[in-house]
């Protein structure tokens, strides 16, 4: 395959007919540098665009696609940026593809449960909407106010409900799409089940923008829950903490929404980002417990049943969040540990561990081990009842720089194949990306990749969309 | 393309060796001949192997891969055959490979919720071996007594449960696979969460034994749920039984597990069929309604609830059904139905449609239309809380059969097309295999359907898996 071309003057001429004046940015360095990077905290990761494109429809789309093959340039659509995985950075140049033009949301169908919307709606925008007729989109992604569907749906989300609810590709019941080579396709409906062919609407989910650019993009809705109920958990204990989640998950009549769990050291520091001061009582490790359903009695039962058998299995005290504003607070508290850490880390890595839920004690065992064993902090806090730990390897204040790359190298590989022994895989919701893909081999075997590039030739031969992602693709190799 | 080559004695010593000679049927048309057809009744769907192996690991089948991959020879892969789209039906000789020695339930993982079994386990079986740990597959095909596993995850079968549970797909955590060109791999685990790559566990759902053959499927389970209740909701008025779905689905505060359509034809029938004789009270149609759940109040409200509502709505009888007898007495007639239009009808044609839940009272008025005008009979029974309806096109006992072919043909597209107008498509959980694909370009763009089959070739370069299904393959042609 010949390397790709580099933009010239009279090409950006050619998109610009496409989408308008303003509607592209090019030779300026700092607009451009906004594109160059997602929530990834890491310079390795970067690579800057050599345009920025807005388009608003999907005609638009398909005729800079067709332009972009034809031309041997690469594309990277881009929905809000708040990827950790550097799946929207434009790692070979080319045309970053922005969606953020397309933020509307198209039809609230009340009759059929879904709502059909643009890629570029903010997440929380749909719930925010629908709320008022009684629905919800159980999607809830931890950067819920800022993130865009479309990423949700590129990156599979996952995020706070899912350990009842599962995660966004249960609720994508269709898709309109561009592909590589410019085609308009649509994939699914408003259809409950549907088994035409092959799945390709559940092979684009979680395709990392690799596949296609989703243009619309259908939902299914539910009816609100009535009531909502946390559980704010604390414990002394830390492996008591994490010991609670298996049987609660076996073991409760009323499965809960979610079941989160935060050390210590990432609750002191989003206490000092956010200014919080609720009592943490010699605890090491907290739970945050959701649950939510039509009726109060249930909840209520539930809610007691889990809090007494917590308490009778050693934790230190219970607190319950039954209004909205105390509900609010403890998930502020988890949403933002992301963002403490940011703040307060000079250098760190997130990753997003996922084991068997019977290996969750186990795994964080292990965490405090290896994070002894080389000297850096290993902050833990993330979705204990899908398995799905957010492990954030963190330099000492006493350690040097210099020696950061390899102790976060030497820590990352020892936590990637203790995971893997345990049946876990590197990733839950966050994609591979560019930051993960070199350790793909570890976990796949090479006829699993093989058929994945495959996979990726036949919808997109000419590798010009989103290259340089999930795995090696060698074009400018 | 080459066309495929006929196997010669030679040829079936080889896979002799591979298998053993008591698990290979060759020159004996009597045993052979049930291979040439699954369920459905229509011998121009039907088409004989030149040889039937039945391995029993997964080496085994790897080899038979290769060898038919070396020698250009179609292997179709059959579980139980009781599939209704052809799929397990070798369109192109070749070999057959039944998975029914495959039958062992490797492991069920009570910490995580988990089972491990063979591709030739029936389904029903599972459940019955998990129900004294108080656990359950919430996958429940029609057909539970017979079909497999395999099959099921291979046509992403439905069923009874799906509203509340949703199909198959959703349960299905990891597969060990056999690519075409003989690969053995493993796709997923025991995680309820992965991003790692393509999600090629969910492609592989409902790919109808086109891209690989299962070997080991994990599957999820979920706590046994302690309640639950049937109700048999009877309607002299027919529209009004169906429009009845649609709000029951949209306000209820508990979600039914299932809702179940029949109308009168169907039950007269299936009545015959199992000398059934709970009162029909002149009723035109009938509601099944399942509801379950671990708080015996809840379900118990929620059935009054759904009762009353119906009453008011011009019901004309609500039985009740929460004795395992009773329920196992009215899903008993639901499952039969197909049974018995079997039994009696002589030339009939079981079509699969879903439609938007908000259309259904729509598709079944036309549907009655679509009867008179063309003079036959259509019997109409299903999902309907899916929006899946099995309409069943029979031959009037009046009509000649050489009438039927055409008048079936153009019953048929004509359902189709009232189906696609509606936002529907033809099928839900059955399949295309070889007895819809000529209809795929109806409901497809050329683009899309291109899509699908250079993923096909990704995964099976010389077309010998399964070949003839789903879409034209034209090696042969």
């Amino acid at each position: 395959m010949a390397k790709y071309k580099k933009l010239t003057k009279d090409m950006v001429d050619k998109l610009q007919e496409i989408v308008g004046v303003r509607n592209l940015i090019y030779n300026n360095k700092g607009k451009l540098e906004t594109y160059s990077h997602d929530e990834v905290d890491d310079e390795q990761y970067a690579g800057m665009p050599e345009v920025v494109v807005k388009p608003n429809n999907s005609e638009q789309i398909s005729k800079i696609m067709k332009f972009a093959n034809h031309e041997n340039v690469p594309v990277t659509p881009r929905g809000a940026g708040s990827g950790l995985s550097g799946g929207a950075v434009p790692v070979e140049g080319g045309i970053v593809l922005s969606l953020d033009r397309m933020d509307k949301i198209i039809e609230i169908d009340e009759a059929n449960l879904v709502a059909v919307v643009e890629p570029g709606v903010i997440t929380n925008d749909i719930n925010e909407l629908i709320a008022e007729k009684g629905l919800f989109y159980a999607g809830y992604p931890m950067s819920v106010e800022s993130c865009f569907i479309g990423g949700n749906v590129a990156e599979n989300a996952g995020g706070g409900r899912a350990v009842k609810y599962g995660v966004t590709g249960r609720y994508i019941l269709g898709l309109e799409m561009v592909t590589p080579e410019g085609d308009i396709i649509e994939l699914g409906g408003k259809r409950v089940k549907d088994v035409v062919g092959y799945d390709l609407v559940k092979l684009m989910v979680g395709s990392e923008g690799t596949l296609g650019i989703f243009t619309k993009i259908i939902i299914k809705l539910l009816p609100l829950p009535q009531y909502t109920v946390n559980l704010l958990v604390l414990y002394e204990d830390i492996e008591k903490a994490i010991k609670q989640v298996p049987p609660i998950l076996t073991e409760s009549k009323t499965l809960p929404t979610a079941i989160e769990f935060m050390d210590k050291e990432s609750v002191m520091l989003v206490y000092k980002y956010l200014n919080e001061h609720l009592p943490l009582k010699g605890a090491n490790g907290m739970l945050l417990i959701e649950l939510d359903g039509n009726d109060e009695e249930v909840i209520e039962k539930a809610y007691h049943e889990i809090g007494d058998k917590c308490l009778s299995n050693g934790a230190l005290e219970v607190y319950v969040a039954d209004s909205a504003t105390t509900r609010e607070r403890v998930w502020r508290i988890r949403r933002n540990i992301p963002e403490a850490i940011q703040t307060y880390s000079e250098c760190k890595s997130s990753e997003d561990i996922v084991v068997p839920i019977a290996n969750i004690p186990d795994f964080l065992i292990k965490s405090r081990e290896i994070a002894s064993d080389h000297c850096v902090d290993i902050y833990c806090f993330g979705h204990a009842g899908d398995g799905n730990i957010h492990s954030t390897i963190v330099k000492r204040s006493e350690m040097e720089r210099s020696e950061w790359e390899s102790k976060l190298e030497k820590t990352r590989n020892r936590i990637f194949e203790e995971t893997i022994k345990m049946g876990g895989t590197i990733s839950g919701e966050h994609g591979i990306g560019n930051k993960r893909k070199k350790y793909l081999k570890n976990i796949m075997n090479p006829a699993t990749i093989e058929l994945m590039r495959r996979v990726k030739l036949a919808f997109d031969p000419n590798n010009i969309l989103n290259p340089g992602k999930i795995f090696e693709t060698n074009k400018n190799g």
